[in-house]
């Protein structure tokens, strides 16, 4: 049955307050974060989709989906969040079996959601100069079981682009300006070029710095996600809202 | 070479103003709009990325990306813009090799995005209640050359849906919360429902349906996006701004 | 001398975080809230734009100005923030002279800027149903020292409004729809009805009600405010934001 | 009667599609733009509120208010709007009696809503290094009858400010940056600067600028005003926005 969690399983526990923990079934009793110490394997038998009491705790028991294991990221650098991969995935023109390029790594939030579009016959190469970003990233790239779809190196993207006829880059570093020659030498003709960053004088210098190359539909944009409230009294925007995330830039590289 | 224009290819054209049109190399001598008439297989033997002269215009040609392809649709309905799929897409996790099911088809834009990224082994069922939409969708998904990936049905999504064990159902109609429950039946467990909404109180019955059935994670948003202007003088965001979209609604069905 | 504490001031104490306190200078020695116990006439002689110590602490002192007066209100009620109280002084046209209608009073946060501006010759009655809400509210604009052009009255205005040819009439109260007749009986020619209210159904109700009457220019809108953060490294918008704060809608009366 | 209008009067005519027109009733008979060949001294003895007809078109006949004058400037150089104008007189603190200084004067339209506020007693100062501008604004200024209220001055503000003791110094100049050292010079302790820019590069110069003298408070922000289209469907966001307007930049002086 598809609908009963099983040894082999990794699953994404959600608590009433909505926190999520994806836990791999077959693990040892230990302490886990937000769920406190319990052995994964009482989780077994138990339908997908029901509230289990653990500890003092309830929790749902899901199949991980790709926002499960974007949310459930550890963080060590900043991560993009998904409304921002969701712009770079369409305005990238994303599509299975592409060849994409990222750098930097950060948490690997980006490598997973791009392995996750790639798959099954794609490959993202991800760069760091960072070895201790990229071990860090690993964890999370295989908790989202796309490691065999991501290729990581330790490299200065600032340097060089081992590649060729990529199907994408994405810069995510703070200096991108300085790679857009090595974009433009190993992106295929038709292929983007997208750029993130937090600060205006980022994206302005990048803009200009593409604008010096052969690329065609050279555009920026922010994106802002204001959420909606519905209760009882009635409808309203959210008072919390997140400001910025960044500025993200595109462009597509012709002959 | 790849990257010569071939007899059997399907090619965009780029003119300086940006506009794109969409064009079959092996089609006949004909009008086409916005480049004039002209015989198509005058591109066979050009390079991708190269710009070229056709009449007074010059055009640049490239192989359509998902984002040309979106970019020019036949429009009838009012149609579904990137910036709000690409929410759609991350939000309801789709995954290549997802079954996904949509209501209604308008121009088929949603459905072209969504044949994308569940490839190459998912698949799109789309029902509109209107045959003449359908008939026009897909001309715009045969286009877009995804039409072994779509299933179309001129159906009433409020009178029920023949599938189950869906990974993600998505409105597109003007009385969303008709259809919700047809949603929760169909859904597999941890699937994603999704309903996307111009007006306020078709995303707060919308909502306050969903709250009847056993669904979490349960949210609405509106996605706003601001284009930056970076020129000789200084960087600044742009005049010109679409102040609205649409509402979108997720929710994640329980057991 | 102009710029020098004198027995009789009031001034305002702006601490390092900007944290603002309103202090009478002839006050007796007393715990200040955000200062500490000490005696306010050790203030006298100090230099107006001079940064003292009080106890641990060390504070700007200056004459209190509007924004002061606003931003130091002891609040009760939820309050009008300044960003909305600029949208209602401008959108209702607002002149030194006017007599001009609120209700509620909320802690008075925008009687007090109305004061402001209709002042020296104009007047601004607010009603209010409760007592110790105008009980409240007096206090603060006691201490913004606009007393004699307010008028408050303990009264119901879904019930009827005294007075007459009024200026501009502005509703902070749950069911403004309720008292739209009312405002437009009193209203001069050519005045204006404003209704202030967080969520999109009382906005859309008093709308409705607003056409009924012979009203022109009926607009509601949203305002947002963005901050933006100049640093070392570089500007950007500021993450924390407040994504809402209330619908305002205008109408302005014919015969 | 108050409510006839009579041969001294200005008046407003609004039309069916609410573009307005100040018309004074004692002008000659001529070409009104947007009304046609009329003689204005017709609308003696009609009642204010009214609809009447001029040639072809209805029109509604009011007393002009603020906003009519702001809305009914003839326009030159890029105006400040309304809604960004109402930021700086609540940012600024502007009271009755202020002695105000701008610079530039554009075409006079903070320049008649900051005489608006400063009224009786009160001036506005307004430096442009234009004389055709001035000129041009002084029209603008006559016709919104703030004339008495009003100084203005062939002058570069970036080469000094003549006046000391200012309650407010307010620039809509290209280079506000150079102008910094004056407005610290002629603020009164507590005064306020502000500055409106479009660009982002403007804005960080200005505020980095300020920053070297002693100002406190100094806080930039952009103003987005989004109208609420209210209709027999339902309720949403107007689609139609401005996305951006200008920077706003406010500080306050010490000693």
């Amino acid at each position: 049955m598809d609908n009963i969690v099983k040894k082999e399983d990794t699953v994404v526990l959600i608590d009433e307050s909505l926190n999520k923990y994806i836990i791999n079934v077959n693990g040892k009793t230990d302490k886990y974060k937000g769920v406190g110490v319990f052995d994964p394997s009482i989780l077994i038998g138990n339908n997908y989709g029901k509230q289990i009491q653990i500890g003092s705790k309830k929790f749902w028991i899901l199949i991980p989906s790709l926002l499960d294991k974007l949310e459930c990221l550890k963080r060590r650098a900043q991560i993009i969040l998904p409304r921002d991969i969701a712009q770079i995935i369409i305005n990238c023109s994303i599509e299975p079996g592409n060849i994409v390029l990222e750098a930097g790594i950060g948490s690997g939030s980006l490598t997973i959601a791009l392995a996750n579009f790639v798959s099954p016959n794609g490959k993202v190469i991800s760069y760091d100069i960072r070895e201790d970003f990229i071990k860090h990233a690993i964890k999370n790239i295989k908790m989202a079981k796309v490691e065999n779809t991501v290729e990581t190196k330790i490299k200065d993207v600032t340097l060089g682009i081992d590649e060729k006829e990529l199907d994408a880059i994405i810069f995510d570093i703070p200096n991108p300006w300085d790679a857009v020659i090595h974009a433009w030498k190993s992106l295929k003709v038709g292929g983007y070029l997208c750029s993130y960053s937090p600060l205006v004088s980022q994206m302005e210098k990048t803009v200009k710095e593409i604008k010096k190359y052969n690329f065609i539909e050279v555009k920026s944009s922010e994106n802002i996600q204001r959420k909606m409230v519905v209760s009882e009294q009635g409808t309203r925007p959210s008072f919390q809202m997140l400001g910025h995330t960044g500025y993200i830039t595109f462009a597509r590289k012709l002959l």
